[in-house]
């Protein structure tokens, strides 16, 4: 498969050569020990959590300090070479794939907590800390970093705000953009720049907001201030079945339009729940055309208030059946099965490709829907998980790899499901970023003068179009050459479409 | 007073000639009655809610429908005129105030609510619709509009778009741009153009919070998409007292250090309740140093639990007195009084200059006895009334235009305020936005790349500089004069300081 960000051709020598001119420039400014650049020791960063696409960088770079940082960056600037910054390589969508040209600018040195401050609920930290690290250097003062992107384990800070990272209780806590207050790091030319502030809002064009999910192609971040928000006191999750998908969808729009914010709302289908429960036992109803799972948080008057409603509503719209956890343990029993769902569907099948489409919430029933009737076009099975609450479709294609049609059969359910998406109202990714997975996708998202006016703003920040490029935004070329391979209405007229 | 925007020398004859050349290519494109010209006609648009900045614009353009807009829009970039976009004109930094040399395009026709969707609590409305008015037309689903501008009643969404509007609820609701969900418009070359989407999130660079607050500087929005949110059952409000100005401000920050989000959290000082005690009888503390309104809403359970909660705070922070509202008529008689702040200033001293900066929260007591001893330097008094929880500050600071000493006192007394608060880590504006009032200040709220970097996406949308120009960003060379002119630790170095 061919990268998206292979240059043009160029020869061994030349890139041989190339690569001596860039480690020349930069041995000048970092110690040696900061510098990768034999095959060996940059194998490790050829891909990111996207492994469909691998291509080896240049160099590796792993600056210590800011002043390293800017330094790279003037160095690189003045040779014209790109720059893909990286953090822990977690994205699922190859925004920190390497350019075969390119400097990969590592951030994982930047892994200090710099303060914690709990009476402005605020954390300082530098861009290559661990999500969960924030979490737990919060703690002693009840506090916790609210974005739980299921990588959070590993996944830094820095790629939060690059990919604008969201999580199970994005529904009610937000994505990374409503819990970053401030980043500082680099422009392209290495100077230093801060976006955004500590106090209320900040005047003039709101930078901050547009540099959190620009995947890297604005500026290069090195710290960051992150909102902290107190502990709950206590959490209880219900779990609902219904015998009729659709009724589970609209019991979803339903609960919100009660006025409702879950901590949050999920939903799984038969087949999903049917894999799950054979592998972590997690005591849902297999009789259930669908379950949903329901959290609410705060202190035990809100938490028992907010069951009771949301209860209401769930029996309204018509559940089978209703359980609400008696304790933690139960609770955390009952997000199991969710939190496996992944894992579960690779027993059931040899390959599963992972949608990550959004829709307006109203609209999960009418996907519910088109996504059966996908299922008899392509001859394939889906099953369904969603994050519900947010309307952040993802449906599990399961296929067999090994077998060239389904294969192919997969990569049009796969375009079919996005496009649908995009035709509800909703949009071709939901918390996954675009990288170098979904650029085709942009095309069919954004007119071809959208495409441009992001063009030209990515341009005001990276006039030589040096930052992770060819990421995100698709060329008025690419799009044109993706045109002629679109499935709409039943129209397969492509048979080696690009994988999404 | 000259107006920022005034162009380089331009003879009446060379005006009166490019006057006839815009009618002329506009009256081709709208209706005769949707054009203005005549002085007489023109003088009603020669200001927004900041009076002291006047100036006729060369043509008013009423459009009544989008294609009329466009037509407007691809006229003017043929003719290379300037374009101001202006909705009612409520607002208070400049930001419609017309350009000597353009267009002003009223958005005033756009005024229809074109749907209201209950179940997914969202409206559809065009620009020119009044902010009250999406909240009136909700109220049948028990819905509203949630931020609201204390000129709701006739201020326009597109106006609070374009400036990114708060209000006392604010705090817990979030600002226009966390309330609105896409919009819709056309692009200084007349072309269409749509921001955000319904669904969660929207793949690529996040246009839409880069248009909110822009200030009509990138793009004419037309229509508006905003979230509803579900009328609270029940508002309390508790009226705290302090005898110590510092202590009231540590409340401020311990009541949100606490975990508590109230509905609205306010702060008066003395001079301020005795001000506005003797205009509208609200009952206040006026043995108090500083009043605080702290307001819960939500479901009585909740309303009850969190009225607890910050009352067992307040009283830790040393308030001497709290009383709780008993009932709404209690609770609307406590914001009376913050409410009629202003005018109740009016009553107290001939003018007043009314500020509008921001500090990180856990600064409100340092800012209080800073601008304490701004008062003995520069001789003039200063009523405090803060949106506290916000950290927003509005000094008002008491002076007499008729004496040019004093007047030149009160300026250098807000610009002192303005910089002291982005030395603590604030802003110099909170919630009226930049336009033409705090032009100067940018230079002091950001440096030059920084404003330079703002320019660079200006142009990505605007490449002619046609949208509301001279406003919002300053040029280096309008830094470079007002540096000239700055006011820090006691130098007072120049007589003319312009009025913030």
């Amino acid at each position: 498969m061919n990268a998206p960000t292979a240059p043009a051709e160029v020869t061994r020598a030349e890139r041989a050569a190339r690569q001596a001119e860039v480690v020349r420039a930069l041995l000048a400014v970092l110690p040696a020990h900061a510098l990768l650049w034999h095959a060996e020791d940059t194998v490790p960063y050829e891909c990111d959590g996207l492994t469909a696409y691998r291509q080896r960088p240049l160099v590796v770079a792993l600056p210590e300090t800011e002043a390293q940082v800017s330094a790279v960056l003037k160095a690189c600037h003045a040779l014209n070479a790109p720059v893909v910054a990286r953090g822990a390589g977690t994205g699922l969508s190859g925004g920190a794939m390497p350019h075969a040209m390119g400097v990969t600018l590592s951030l994982a040195k930047f892994n200090k907590i710099l303060s914690v401050d709990a009476r402005s609920r605020t954390a300082v930290v530098q861009a290559g800390v661990r999500n969960l690290a924030i979490s737990e250097a919060a703690a002693p003062h009840g506090l916790y970093y609210a974005p739980d992107p299921s990588s959070q384990i590993a996944c830094t800070i820095g790629g939060n705000v690059a990919e604008n990272s969201g999580g199970v209780h994005c529904l009610k806590y937000g994505l990374t953009v409503h819990n970053v207050l401030q980043v500082r790091g680099f422009t392209v030319e290495g100077e230093p720049v801060t976006f955004g502030g500590t106090a209320l809002d900040t005047p003039g064009l709101d930078l901050l907001s547009l540099v959190i999910g620009s995947e890297g192609m604005l500026a290069v971040v090195t710290e960051v201030v992150v909102k902290l928000v107190p502990k709950p006191q206590l959490a209880r999750c219900i779990m609902a079945s219904f015998d009729d998908i659709q009724k589970a969808g609209d019991a979803v729009a339903s609960v919100i339009a009660a006025g409702i914010i879950p901590a949050g709302l999920e939903m799984m289908d038969k087949p999903m729940t049917a894999a799950v429960e054979d592998f972590v036992k997690a005591g849902y109803d297999l009789n259930a055309a669908a379950i949903l799972l329901c959290e609410s948080d705060g202190t035990p008057e809100e938490v028992e208030e907010e069951i009771g409603r949301m209860s209401a509503v769930l029996r309204g719209c018509g559940a089978t059946a209703i359980a609400v956890s008696r304790d933690e343990a139960e609770r955390l029993r009952f997000w199991s099965g969710r939190k496996n769902a992944f894992p579960a569907s690779g027993r059931i099948s040899p390959d599963y490709m992972c949608m990550d489409s959004t829709i307006p919430r109203k609209r999960l029933a009418d996907i519910l829907i088109a996504i059966g009737e996908m299922e008899k076009k392509y001859g394939l099975r889906c099953a369904n998980v969603f994050h519900a609450g947010d309307g952040n479709l993802h449906p599990l294609i399961l296929f067999d790899a090994n077998d060239p049609d389904q294969l192919r059969r997969c990569e049009l359910f796969g375009a079919d499901i996005l496009e649908t998406s995009v035709a509800m109202g909703g949009t071709v990714t939901g918390e996954h970023g675009v990288g170098v997975e979904k650029v085709n996708s942009m095309c069919v998202q954004f007119s071809a003068e959208e495409n441009a006016q992001m063009f030209a703003v990515k341009r005001a920040f990276d006039t030589k179009e040096l930052l992770n490029p060819g990421k995100v935004i698709p060329t008025l070329q690419r799009c044109a050459e993706y045109g002629k391979m679109l499935v709409r209405a039943g129209q397969i007229s492509h048979p080696d479409l690009p994988r999404f």
